[in-house]
């Protein structure tokens, strides 16, 4: 039995030094990056049998991410890309610091994963699985991703696995008009949206009370649970009839990226683990918050500092 | 003439980068720490003639013990353990952030000094020695250390030195009730008594009023002078019927492992400098205020250093 | 289906930079490092389903070893162990260069895995398992390993899995006789042994021509196959009445860490696919000659590159 | 047309890693750093077309002084020293942290550049330059200097250019009263004066009113232009009768060093490219408070980059 | 005056460390490189006012090849690419040992210098320019750039410039027989041949004695001087009737790449500054076995340096 | 008793990684190099009891040195310079490699040491010591330091120690005919001469044999013992009427910076045990050929490893 299966690209993450340029560097730091598989990881790490789904070139760039992830637990059902055009794709990060902003850049175009199709993909028929995940970035990539998220959001749907889906919306990738006609497409599909404040409102024109977006999103698409998240402002999910919501937990960040991505993992584990929707979003929030404190995309943690952080007894020096 | 001889374990320790995690580090840092040579470098630093007495590995990594604490001016009196199986204890310090806490697994059991005999101890005649000092872990690390540090303890106030002793109470190591036993044998020949008020309330049951804590300490055993140190809220003495409080200073931490040895360190350096035990309390104060901007157990300080964090005319820029 | 099982100690690998030495660095390269794991990684990567079994201490360094062998596709049944003293053999590596030989400190006495009981073994029933691999370091280790090595391999053989066996000889554990009992027990229980001459001379007085010294261990211990490995001499099997022999490729040695292990895993993982026994001896020595450019334990091949090495093919640039 | 040319010292700035002493440390960060080498990479990276001239040893470590200004655009008129005794100063920072000042340790007697004479500069004609800039530091280096530097003011007057000079009063080359009489023999050819509020209260005895004291300088040495920087009170200028002010920008401050020298590119870059003086004024600030997020001597921005601290549009995370 | 222009690709080149796979890295180490630029470094370090002429994106990546190249005193005549697909081409490279090859895997598809145009290079009237230099690889990355090379080519001859060629036969972005196709195209345009001695053969059908492989090449397509380079067997150059012959070095190899590129840059260096073509030959190599020392692909040496390989007085050390 | 009292410059050693260029490292690698220390440290390693006398700035920089040098067991007797113009020497070094030499360029002048009297130095009067050694670096540096050396040696003289010198000509310092007046002047004072073959051929003019050429200086100045160092030669000692032989050992250099000292400190170092010449001579070759091991002016050895090297049973792992 799987517990989640994720789908999406996973890229080479490489940033300079803290304190220097991406123009000026000598050094480069190199990680694994890439929504859907940090929350394979998320999930993984707290204890779920998680799978990642992907496309990547079969080079020595392909097996790093690869390597990466299954050090953390995480299945890798990958369509090797056997083409001497195969590419992976890769991301600068370089870190900011008020007022200079934390800078991307992107070098994502024609990577393999933008060419997968549904038969390709080795865990595409979602046998055994309990929970599909995917995000916005995912069909945003190219036409043949946009198809291929359809298709395996309604065959996840068919082999009787909840499907999660968390908007992410990337303006480097589509405008949000374009987005708008992607997620509406995609949506009924899902049963479980996640969606910052700020992409429901920029790409589903749906601003105001943060209550009635999440209601409303939920009636329009009939979802069993929507979550927003709402940055400092912290979280909150209607599931049921029911209105829950979950303050963020002090941090001290290191490194932002791939926080949002710790929260969705942290939520669904705790849901696939029988938690209920407060719980889930403690535990999000919670995993959140760790991520924050550590380099990299990925939330290194264990089910023991999540919930030492939601028992407020993290902190301090043990010895 | 030595103004302090120290007795205790000294360890590697390694740390994984900040911001990444042990479990996933590819370096680790390595250093020497170990409170009793964390005081000692800290003396030795602010002017005294200071000896580490210890028992080590014959092998290149109880040299590396004795190299770094020598660089810093410490006169190491070893007994080297050619045993085949001689172990050096490591601890391993993966460095935190709110909301994650700072993280120590100790690997030190059967180190070599936990088999350390008074005999066998180079300089442990106390000749010629003014102060004393060993902490609440040595005794805790083994039985024949429970029995070395009495025996030591004994030995030094026979030779006419003045016997110093933090609490430095270690859960890892032992339980309150145990701590309890092996401190209340061990007090009736210490002189100073330093001990962090968590302490003294965990382990010898004084709670309450500070003062009176360290009042009643210092009556039920008959103590020179008691200090208790109090976190974020300073440091307090009783001295010949006298209370002395001292604050902290504002510090950004950058490592705060060390911080209480390097404010024994720096209060013992003042009191054998002839300073009174206000300006000692100043002194140690200051000297852990700088350990606390430094990565590593020692603070690597200079006594103008110190001074000038007394004096209210550090940080800057100076050029 | 399990292609092989292997048991045995994994530890953490601390190295100073080249040209340092360990007595004076202050930075320590971390990698895992074990006979049986280095198998079994090298197997994975050579397109095995392999899998290491062993007992690991419940923290962030045990999961540090399990994360890096799972990062190359290796599969890891462990029991994990939660006491507090549990702990994680390490041993320290200092490169030398002529005259300054390669050093090695182990610091591996009372592990976790020395307590290993054949019933705590998540794996440990061989159901599936084609073939069991261990070497002579496991018994050497505690007396209760001396027992599960038995009682697994009698399990294997049971199991029906082929077993197979590396003297692997450790003078730092224990003395040419005492291995020569522990071996004599062993041996039995085995199918295939892997030798080095200088180890069956030392051990088990088998002095000589080789391909005497390798029919005399088949006939005596009715192996189905013995591999001798004769360092620059390159290495020789029997098996089935005959004699097979493979030339060592021509290698920049960077690292000489973990070469016998790469041989064992290149030749078990070509048997295991079919090879036969030259085939599978140039596939060995292949493995092994790109491990020797490598930093670590660990063989991170691929099988074109083990082929191309065979082919002659490898080298220069590709571009 | 060349739009600054710049004249002054750069030295070889070596800095431990954060958290580590310069008396321990086994790594120096390398790079360039001399105020007016400063200004000119500000403002060749902001669009000028800059020159900074220099005399360097003609050796390894005069080349990489060269290497990395030219790396940022400037072009460099340099006359190279090829005595035997030919030395590039050196300047040893120290990261401190709250106590712990950031410490200096200079070593630049007897560099090179100390014995540079008007005619061995090979760009000391000024034909075409629209601005020359130097700083108080230059006088104050050398008897030679502080007669070199009279004479490239007067010959860039004479050649039609604006002069700018920034009192940088450095209390380890010179007393005030020292100071005093360089700057006086200086300001009389200097149009636009930058100094910092401090500088002008402990050299020029001007305390007071911050706009008092521009305007008394400005009218004292019939200066174009005043500008006053305040500290974490921001800047003031003076010119053709008005006043004005600026704030600073908040900042997360990695290095210090250098902020002044950003300010002062920043500021000049605008005011050459047609900026007025509160437009120039802002962007100088701008321009520092980026520096500060970054570590080195130089301010590594871009135009956009300043421009969008300028329309508090800065910050966040850009993907 | 403009000694030399060359117009080509440059990109981000990627490498782990030295005994490490990049399957497995954390740290890439970071730097320019591509065969015109190379040829531009090291004939600008070698006296020669050199200009690379190039098309870039309008990023921190793009500044981050000019800030390198303009650091060996290269000028940059540079079309920004400023569209949001813009793209470098990077490429990464692992260092081999044998039997281990070099690895170097391209991701250079649809760069923004595949776009390239004659009309938006600024340098690309070649006013004043004395000598043009691209290579092979150029024409082969797109149609767009098989045109632009034979425009450039066309349009350096126009100017009255020397143009020189270098085969650079790269079997990852085309095939011999293409490459045939477009090298005898363009060859009629150049003025001064570099070949490979295999590349002639491979591409040109050109084998056999090496002397009649450059004599039937300057013949037939009427070359002013041709150079073969023949890997340890030394160079060759047919000019003007004559033939000369060039040794290697003796080198101990850090790093091949840019080897050739090196050789032609020390060569077309000494050409301009009016060396014979024997003088230049030994000035070439001599760059070139320096080169081999250093890591990069950048030529990093000086004349002065050169010339001491030549006088044979090079080595050890000096003090 | 102190056996070893040495005394001389040592200053920071700075060096840019292995293949890269000092013009263009960002990063130094940072360490104590002198040759008087490098003796001094070789022989505390070798159980010696060693003091290195010296003058050096009372700053970080200073205590940089002191602090390397104790770590290893040299006592320091240090005159502190105070005054705000102290500098310490320092030196970079660039690895070479074939056929680029290993490039040092010295930053010397004016260093504290070279205002050193004998009346400053702390252990000037040598009670105790029973051999004084320092070399013909050290009355090249200044001329205080020429009237200190000889004051030192005969005061050494008058205190009943030997006293060692070794050439250690530096053409860098001053001209063979310079050198000649002042070692002339010197080696009256000197008991035991250590001189390259070729220093005494440049600056001594002995060519010739190599037994002629020690027999003569012995003769000439009165010398106990003469060793000659003759590179791949070996070395050679003439004593007391008889010549000994020493050949090099066999090793993979990594740097050669401290080989000579190396070989003095291990010579001197068994001589002081009580070894005759002939095992003296072979203690310093073992010693100088561990030293090309590892990086740094530093023979970070042990008596056990020197003696593994003479018999022949170094190398190899040993695990």
């Amino acid at each position: 039995m799987t517990d989640l299966v994720t789908f999406g690209e996973t890229m080479l993450r490489l940033s300079p030094p803290r304190g220097e340029r991406l123009e000026g560097t000598r050094d480069l730091d190199v990680r694994a990056g890439g929504a859907e598989s940090n929350v394979a990881v998320a999930a993984a790490r707290l204890g779920c049998d998680a799978t990642w789904l992907s496309k990547l070139p079969d080079s020595a760039l392909g097996r790093r991410i690869v390597s990466e992830l299954r050090g953390h637990g995480v299945r890798t059902d990958i369509a090797w890309d056997e083409s001497p055009a195969a590419r992976l794709g890769t991301y600068y990060l370089e870190y900011g610091g008020e007022p200079r902003g934390t800078d991307v850049i992107y070098d994502r175009a024609d990577a393999s994963v933008t060419t997968a199709t549904p038969s390709e993909l080795p865990g595409g028929s979602f046998e055994d699985a309990r929970l599909f995940y995917t995000s916005g970035i995912t069909p945003a990539l190219s036409p043949t991703l946009t198809e291929t998220t359809d298709a395996l959001l309604r065959a996840a749907t068919r082999a009787g696995a909840t499907t999660a889906f968390d908007l992410n919306y990337r303006s480097k990738l589509w405008t949000p008009e374009e987005a708008k006609v992607g997620y509406e497409s995609l949506l009924p599909h899902v049963d479980v949206l996640v969606a910052a404040e700020r992409d429901a409102a920029t790409c589903l024109e749906r601003d105001g009370d943060a209550v009635e977006v999440a209601n409303g999103l939920r009636r329009d698409f009939d979802f069993e649970t929507v979550v927003l998240t709402r940055g400092e402002n912290g979280s909150l999910a209607v599931h049921d009839g029911e209105v829950f919501e979950q303050d963020v937990y002090d941090v001290e960040t290191r490194d932002p990226i791939g926080t949002g991505d710790a929260f969705v993992g942290g939520f669904l584990a705790k849901r696939l683990h029988g938690g209920d929707v407060a719980e889930s979003l403690a535990y999000g929030a919670a995993t959140a918050s760790l991520k924050r404190t550590l380099d990299g995309d990925l939330a290194v943690v264990t089910p023991e500092e999540v919930q030492s952080v939601i028992d407020e007894s993290a902190g301090g020096i043990s010895r």
